[in-house]
């Protein structure tokens, strides 16, 4: 991927409501896995991409294979959060997404995201039937 | 519907998880509806009646269409829950079912839910493809 | 309260996320209550009251006390919805309000929703401690 | 930690309801950390230690400081699942725990939580209070 100082990551603004917070005052640890799909449905949206036309088009879904979250600052209710999309590989039929979720410029959490493409119906892998700006899906070597 | 003194609503036993709390540091409300439906799923399958097998075998599942609850006193983190099961009325594709969350003796939630059955490719009313016991389902007059 | 015909209700929009969907395929019955507190959220703070702070100054909380809800239409991933804030009563501890989610012109859910304030600390009913604009809560008689 | 052939790992067995599954047909992948949460609920329990109870004697709660999780095989609405629960690490204020969930012997997902305890009211790492059999809680060296 050629260097681009100037491509900032794709960024979704979202607010904390009662039903994302636990009896810890804060927002349930569980739910940034939620924050951060908004988040990539609303990058994959910017390119013109709806998940839920792409499946009645193509079959295809996109399923998550594997996430890894490291969760440093609480969020309360109320908040509003930032949550940054940054594709780091793409590939045939997968993609690896780095997110974060932030408040103002305090970061609260991060993580990686793999991403597969599988047919709905089988829910076996398959390629991912969409272009992303170039900037964005750097082909495989 | 004859006098049945004996029956005793069906009773599923739960737990209360963080997953299930909010800020306020109780149950948050909109999860009782979880833990009604998971009542009715086992009420279901003493029944001996799976959903996953329903739909696969008659192409069938059941919708909420209308609920109505009144939420009296919290539940908090490790509270143990009994909620109830009770079939008011039953149509040819539709229930009336009353419900109860409590905590020992006291009733901290309770409400009723009016489930249609439908097809599930096209979400079209059709006939309840059961039987319950005949104590259970009243046949509409 | 005196005539307003001019005065629609209160609109929030939101999206459908994965979140939100279960296995009929489309948005999972409970979580139309989550829908309808996110739109009163935002009513409350299109007034200036953040209910984070309100709890902070005052230790006052909203509980939910009573919802009805009629499902009448599917939502599926992807939809935008809009759902609306109407204050029916207010009273000094208590607020009803009617809400719907549409789609576009579709209606697809509808209910009300009886709320009540508490104290946060001793889940005590306690009075209202904001003003909403005069033409939105009616003093009581 | 010495060696302990026969100790398998604890073991919760729950239930997959609609509220767990997403319009894929599936468990949505984020419900996972839910299920492994309850299950490290009841290994917690079937040590005598409830949650609610450690906050209100010693204000301590625990919270997620990471996950890693990969998403194996999906599970599907009915499935009955075993998540279980293995101590790796116990530090004074942390504890890495491994965990799985398994439809009878086919694994569908598993991962790594690492777990902190903190003061409830300001958040800030303080010592586990509380004493797991020696098998299970190794002190570090």
């Amino acid at each position: 991927m050629p260097p681009s100082a100037d491509r900032s990551p794709f960024r979704h603004t979202l607010r904390v409501y009662w039903e994302d917070t636990d009896a810890g005052g804060v927002v349930f640890y569980a739910n940034y896995l939620r924050f951060f799909e908004r988040a990539r449905t609303e990058w994959l949206r910017s390119f013109g991409h709806s998940q839920q036309r792409l499946r009645e088009e193509t079959g295809a879904i996109f399923v998550v294979a594997e996430t890894s979250i490291r969760y440093l600052r609480p969020a309360r209710l109320d908040d509003e959060l930032d949550v940054t999309v940054e594709l780091l590989e793409a590939g045939r039929a997968t993609m690896l997404i780095a997110q974060q979720a932030l408040r103002g410029d305090v970061l609260l959490a991060e993580g990686k995201i793999r991403i597969g493409c599988v047919d709905a119906a089988t829910l076996r892998p398959r390629r991912i039937p969409l272009t992303l700006p170039s900037g964005h899906l750097p082909l495989p070597a």
